[in-house]
Formats: C-alpha cells, sequence, structure tokens
C-alpha cells in the first residue's frame, strides 16, 4: 500500500481526526452511547448504498477487464453480503429494515458519498479509488486497533460483533487488496503532479470520515 | 413555475428552513456579522464552480439543442460574469483571489454540490433541474423579500449589494426563465409516479441550502 | 413486455432488418461462413465487456435497490458466466483468449455500445433499458425463432450450440425478466411525450444490431 | 503540440488514412460529387452538437478553473458560432435547417461521437482531449495543406468556402491552442505507462474519421 501510506502520511492531522475519533474509541471502551451507535448503523446502511453505487461506476470506468473484475467483488461484497448482514445487526438492535430503508439520509451521509462518487465520475480510476480508501481502508485500521487495544474486554462490548467485523480476516484481506489494487492503478496513473489534488481527495474524504463519526456521537 | 411551486409546497418546513434562514433576517436587518457574511462569500465562490459545472453537466444531459442552449446560458452566467462579480465584492470586503481560490471547501458546500451534480449525473435533466431549483429560485425569492421588507433602509446596510443584485431585475428574470425551463422538461418528463422523488430531491436541497446558511452564521 | 413490444411494433422495418438478417438466416441453416461466425464470436466478446460496463452503469443509475440489484444480475450474468462461456466457444473454433483480448474492436462494435452507453450515461434508467433491449430480447426472439424452424436439423448445424444457448430456458427466462423489468421502469418513468425519442433510441439500435450482423457477413 | 504529434507519429497509417483520404483530395481538386458534400454538411452538422456535449463534458470534467474556461471556449466557438456558420452553409447548397435537424444520424457519426464521449466520460480529460484531437487538430491540418496546395485555383472550387474556413487564420489558432491545452494536461496526467491506451484511443478516433469521410464519399 504504498500510495496509500504516502497519502495518510501526508494527511495525519485529517488522518488522525478520523481514526481516532472519540466514536471509535468509545466503540473500543463499550461507552459509546446506544443511541449514537443505532444512528450510525442506519446512516452507514444508507451510505453502503451509495458504495455500491461507487463500486459499480470503478467498474464503469475500469481501464482493464482485470479492473472490472476487482470492483465487481467490492458491488458483490456490498450487495450480496454487507447490506443483509448490517440488516441483521439492526435487527439485533431493534431496527427493522423498514425503519432503516425509509431514514432519510444525513447531511454527512450526503456529503461523503456524493463527494466520492463525484470525483470517481469526473475524474479516472485513480481518483475513485483515492476517494474510496480512506473508508474502506480505515476501517480495516480501525478495527485492527480496537481489537489489539480493547480485545481482552471485547466479551462485555456492547459493540464486539463491529470490531469483530472489521478486525477479522475476512475484512482485514479485503482492505490489503484494495491497497495493492490502488498501487497497481497508481502504477499507470500516477504522476508526481498529480499527488497534491491526490493529497487533497485524501484528506477531504477523511475529514468527512470524521464528520461521519462526529454525527453519531451527536445523535445520542 | 408549476412544478417549483407545487414542489415548494410539499416542502414548506424544509423551504420556511431555507428561505428565512437567520442569515436571511440579519441579511435584511445588516445585523449579519461580518465575518459571517465573509466566511459565505468565499464558500460561495467555491460554490459557484461547482454550481458552473452542473450547468455544463445540464448541457450534457440535454435532449434538445433548445435545451444545451438553455444550459449553456447558466454555464456562461456563471463563468463569464458571476464569478468575477463575486471576486470584486470580495476585493471590497478585503479579499484577494488567492485568498479565495486557496480556501478549503467546507463540508457544507461540498455536500449541497455534490449532492446536485450526482443527481444530475445518475437522473436526467429534470433531476438536475430539480436539485438546481432551490438554489437559482430560492434566492430570488430571497433577494425579492428582503427589498420588499427593507428596502427603505438599505443605504446604510453594508449588505445593499447583495440584495440588491438578487433583487434586481436581471436575477429575477434568470430564475423565472428557469422555472418555465423546468416546466417545459416536466411537460415532457414528469409522471405523477416520480414525484416523490422529486419531492425528497428538492426537500434535501432545499435543507442543504439551509445547512449552509448555518456554515455562514457559526462562522462568526 | 408492454413497452418493448409497442417499440418493436413501431420500429417494424428496422426490427425486421436486425431478426431477420441474412446472417440469421445462415446461422439457422447451418451455411454462415466459418469465417463469418469467427469473426463475430470475437467481436461479439469485445461487445459483452461493453455491455457488463452497460449493467453497471445501471447500477449507478438505479433509482431503488431493487433496480441495483437487476443491473447487477446482469453484469454477474456476463462476468461470472457468459465470458467464459465464450472463450470456450472460441477455443473450440480455434481461437485463444489472447487472440480474442488483443483483437481490436470493429467500427459496428463501437457504434453499438458506445451509443448504449452514453445514452444511459446522459439519460436515465429507462433510456439505458430501451437502448440494451434490442440486443437482450432481440437474441431471446432470434434464438427462438431458430430452434422453432431449424430444431430438427440442428445436429448437423455447426452452430447448435449458439442457437441452443439463445433459444434455452436460462436466456429465455433473462430476457423476460429483462422486459418485465422495463415495464416497472415505464411505470414510473414513461410519458406518452418521451415516446418518439424512446422510439428513435429503439430504432436506432436495431439498425446497430443489423450493423453488426453485416460486419460478420462481410467478413468472410 | 508534443503529445499530439507523438500520437500522429505512431499511428501514422489511421492518420494518412483520414487525413489524405479520397474525401480530401477530391474536396482539394473542386471533384468531388456536391451529393458527397451535402451528406457530410447534413452529418457534420449532426456530429458538432455531440461536439458541443463532449466540450461539455470537458467543463465538468476539468480539474482547474483554467480548464473550466478552455472548454467553456469549445462550447461557445461550437453553439454561438459554427452551427449558424453551417447552417448558412447549408443554406447556400439548398438545404434548410429543418432538413438537418431531422435527418437521421448516420451510423458513421454516432461511431465516432459516442466514442469520444464514452472515453471522455470513462476516463479524464486527458481522455477526452485525445479523442477530440484527430478531429479538432486534424482538420486544421487538411485545411491547410489544402490551401497550400490548391490555393491558386480555389476561384473555381465549388468547396472553396470551406477550404478557407479550415485553413484561415481563426481555425489555425484554434487547433494550435487545443494542442498546448493537451500538452498543459499532459504535464499533470501523463505517463509512459498510458501511452499504449492513449495510442490507441488516438489511432481508433482517427479510423473512425476516415469513415466519415467514406461515408461521404459513398453517399454520391
Amino acid at each position: 500500500m504504498h500510495l496509500f501510506s504516502r497519502l495518510k502520511a501526508d494527511a495525519s492531522g485529517d488522518w488522525a481526526s478520523y481514526v481516532e475519533h472519540q466514536f471509535v474509541h468509545e466503540l473500543g471502551t463499550g461507552e459509546l452511547p446506544k443511541s449514537s451507535f443505532r444512528h450510525y448503523l442506519v446512516q452507514d446502511y444508507l451510505f453502503l448504498i451509495q458504495f455500491a453505487r461507487a463500486y459499480a461506476l470503478g467498474i464503469y470506468k475500469s481501464p482493464t477487464p482485470q479492473d472490472m473484475r476487482q470492483s465487481l467483488e467490492g458491488v458483490k461484497a456490498i450487495m450480496d453480503v454487507e447490506l443483509d448482514l448490517h440488516l441483521e445487526l439492526c435487527a439485533s438492535w431493534g431496527m427493522s429494515r423498514e425503519d432503516i430503508e425509509n431514514a432519510p439520509e444525513a447531511a454527512q451521509t450526503i456529503a461523503y458519498t456524493r463527494f466520492v462518487l463525484e470525483a470517481g465520475m469526473a475524474g479516472d480510476l485513480l481518483d475513485l479509488q483515492v476517494a474510496l480508501a480512506p473508508c474502506i481502508i480505515g476501517y480495516a485500521e480501525i478495527g485492527k486497533g480496537l481489537a489489539e487495544k480493547h480485545g481482552q474486554t471485547l466479551d462485555g462490548n456492547p459493540y464486539k460483533r463491529w470490531i469483530e467485523e472489521y478486525s477479522g480476516s475476512t475484512y482485514q484481506n479485503l482492505a490489503a487488496e484494495f491497497g495493492a489494487w490502488i498501487d497497481a492503478t497508481a502504477g499507470v496513473y500516477l504522476t508526481e503532479a498529480r499527488v497534491p489534488r491526490l493529497r487533497k481527495l485524501f484528506a477531504k474524504a477523511s475529514q468527512l470520515e470524521a464528520d461521519f463519526w462526529q454525527m453519531g456521537l451527536e445523535a445520542s
């Protein structure tokens, strides 16, 4: 994950505001208000639908059949697996499919998802990947970090399942593969002259992720 | 403006939260903190650049040469006139072109503009127009309302020029023409079954406009 | 398939030039020159890659999660099944994956696929579906017609496998489902005022399909 | 025009088939059948409408306000000037606006225009520019070549006006500016690894231009 690491290092302040957000901290300790988590869950479901669209856009924008396949895996992961898992998780928190599908999208959900979709449509596959990266790879970093720090006390933690999902090998591999895919695309499309714009894109996406946590926190 | 009037009536709460926002009220009385206005002005410049892109998207999405011409007028109005007027206005408030072009886009600016661009790209010309309408026609309504209510006290109002611009006949005509253009498109593309989605689009755009004022207000 | 039937009836001349093309006739009798079929097969593979992109665009453009799922089925059908079947079929005709993937796209392949992709991007989901319909539903009609007319003599026909694929229940069901999906979308988005443009789109796509057969025929 | 010159050199065969096409030759000698020219003129009008959309897409896809302005100049040149000039020219050849606007797009017109629009939407601004270049810069090269070779005998040539338009300084400057704009974009976005795909894009666009002349020739 060379390009990702570089962009993360360049945006260290924005990145920290996202992966070390108070919401994340309270997920780990289990202190996060349940109403915050519920609000987050619903918005994250609406978010995933838009992310499936972003991966579908990736298929459309792919310069090679191999890139198309990689994007398709992303669409399938969300539409064939994650959305159902999410509904199950929501059900265990007392929310029905109707509650969720009828919930209005929050401004923070709109801001991040449309920013990604639009950056991807206006730019090339690399722009799309860089806009998606803070979410896809960031969740792996957050999940792993929480599992390492709070692994011994997860049994009493109401957010155990969430932490296990994102620290688990399935998600970790998916994120690692995504990082490798960015590097493959960067191998063809990256120039030094593009870096300032990609850096801005990455930093903005990280800020919008932090705003998303903040939205959850303020819902309590 | 039949479709616009209908959508506005259906979204009356969201519409009021936008056109009767505290920011608008304080523009009229002149009490708006200058720091709020300055922050707004800069973000509005960044907003206009995205709106020029949205009008350009309108050219691309136009089903007829006549629609292409209508969209092109929108691009020209922004790129050949409004951006320069905006820079002049900014200069009179002590901000240089560099200050403005280098300012980071606020989350609220991103949320509204990318929402519009994305709704337009994913849908048809009517979706794009409905997403643009709260801005284009709303500003005419706000400008006219402020001129009517505060017209006698504008001379001492630091925001006189802004109010005159949007209450002036040039902008009023532009907005009226835009409303007629929506109706022409609706004449071909509107079905009753689409109304719930268009209503949602319109209401959401109105909310995002209200958020934009709120951003200005909180910048003081 | 109400909208499809209507559009087909309106474009009866263009439709006949496509589904009753000499290429189709010779597929049925087995008289088609093998060089024509080989050329067709290679171009059809390149065509399918673009159609997978068109279905992916369908996901992006879907107004509901249900539409997203329907589009995704189309992407999967091509990328997870049809492309491999196609390579197998090509192998049985002596062509390797490399031969195929390195073949240049013919002008006729470009014309039809880019026309569909562009109509779908500029318009809405209904435009995309109408542009795709002549291919998806037309192949089912052609396959069924050939099986009915030549079913008793297929054993000696070198194109037996092709005819069986498109006359088989899997493909017939896929096409019927596509027709029902168009009607569902039309139920929300169709107006009488749109019909002339949809008719033009459908007729043009049918002509471009006829050109595609002609390209095959002329390759002998 | 460094990138353009390189791509042209790499696609020398396809380039020659376009700029040295029999249609071009007969324009210069004045021997081109008038029915060929009439057919060409009508299709070129329909072509220009799509090219205005492609330039509008350029505004949408522009990474900087400067790029937006450059694209806007292209839209204006077509929509505010060239389309009217074209109608005038058509009128002098006995064709009315109605004749032209109601003419069906030929397959060759569709192939080239949708190829450009789609390459631009799927890729980045550089892809769009490379797909547009054979038309924009090629016409300048053709016009200049014809004026140099046949300048002394233009008075009796029925295609004098066409040759003068494209050999004139207005068009020559526009094309030179476009070449400089490509280089500016290439300065940020070009990598050696992209060259094979850009070369393919350029060669294909050149072939589709040659097909466009051929369509005219065969219309006699």
